[in-house]
């Protein structure tokens, strides 16, 4: 793991490129004496990880506490792609453009989730050994690629997802594998992830402690409260402070 | 309106009773220095506002900066009955156990609401002369008499609606008429209120600033977190203090 370079904010946040094998990746650490908990952010279907709205999320989290970590996986960003990848994707974005169906899921974001849960589990591994990352380790965002990550890794403790009802078969299955708390969002609006697909997934979740909250609005129009509310629901469960009121 | 007796808690919470002609109610205020706004809160179906988990729920906001009341309303609580809302409250008790039905809420609840609002309403009318209730107001708890209020009592700014899918058809008739920022609770596996019922009422108010909160568990497993984001919601809506993140 490299260092290419670094900067820091004025609100205490350091934000640092790394290079991991060829993993390229992000890290934003709080101004903290302490080893903080990371949170592992991943933004939707490819998106890079410099896309601003995933940014302003991880800056928000860092200074919150947390070390936040996105990359750049196997097919993802700034990732070069195979033909074949490329192919895939432009018939994904016509596909998503006519309204997604499930065929669609699967010859494109399928494989991508397959590509890219060993380069998140890599770049897990390497973070890991960094002294200022003291675990436990939440994971925040693209709701396919988190369920495919928490049904096979064991060291991610609780997750928040986004929006999403149109995942691949493969991950719908592993729905009821994932049991580790969840704070699941659903933008009720949403056109492009059906209103009961988005419920009959939260339904399944194996999980014995799962929310979710729903917001009027698209894709993107999640409210800015719903970032806190995230902050809370891992200080909750990777800090274990929740008060017992009860 | 008389206060009958004040009591100061621990939190400097104080806690007074009142009498407001054939009302009985109940105040906590917080210490504050300044006028704080208020929040009526209600519990459901007749439940008296002594009710442990209501004050637990109305000592917690008070201590949050907030005014809270309850009072026992027409049919309500201590409130002395007729010889047929007596007969209905046993009807509705054999019904709820049987499991509910529209007649049941119709018979029970539906008059029960209606001589409810009233009574509500009168008690904002005398709360809102004190010098320390400096509002808007905001209104927490019981589904149905929360519609029917909000629906006709335009100084509610803002409310929190508790687990429920059966209401009376007046008031589900009424839920596009209710156009205030809403939060609205529902547990995933409340029996007395069908989970579908649930989402068709949210879907169907009028707000367009509503979220949902959806936890696992049955009608009273709501998790003690809501209680604190109930208070959020109430500081962005009454307060005007969220933070402008985005």
């Amino acid at each position: 793991m490299h260092v290419t370079s670094e900067q820091r904010h004025d609100d205490g946040v350091v934000e640092r490129e790394l290079i991991l094998g060829d993993i390229p990746g992000t890290l934003w650490t709080p101004a903290s004496a302490e080893p903080v908990p990371l949170i592992l952010m991943a933004h939707n279907n490819a998106l890079p990880k410099c896309e601003p709205r995933l940014v302003a999320r991880a800056r928000h989290t860092a200074a919150a506490g947390y070390a936040v970590a996105s990359i750049d996986a196997f097919g993802c960003g700034d990732r070069s792609r195979t033909e074949a990848q490329q192919l895939a994707r432009a018939e994904f974005r016509r596909g998503m453009q006519a309204g997604p169906t499930d065929d669609v899921l699967e010859s494109y974001t399928g494989p991508l989730v397959a590509g890219a849960v060993p380069d998140w589990r890599t770049t897990l591994d390497a973070l890991l050994t960094l002294p200022e990352i003291g675990g436990p380790v939440g994971y925040s965002g693209w709701l396919a690629l988190g369920i495919g990550l928490a049904a096979v890794e064991p060291r991610i403790a609780a997750a928040g997802f986004f929006a999403g009802g149109y995942v691949p078969r493969t991950q719908r299955e592993a729905a009821r594998q994932v049991t580790i708390p969840l704070l699941v969002l659903l933008q009720w609006d949403d056109a492009g992830n059906p209103r009961q697909r988005a419920l009959d997934l939260f339904d399944a979740f194996g999980s014995t402690e799962k929310t979710l909250h729903a917001n009027l609005g698209g894709h993107v129009g999640t409210p800015w409260f719903e970032l806190e509310d995230g902050e809370r629901f891992f200080d909750r469960h990777l800090r274990g402070s929740g008060p017992s009121l009860h």
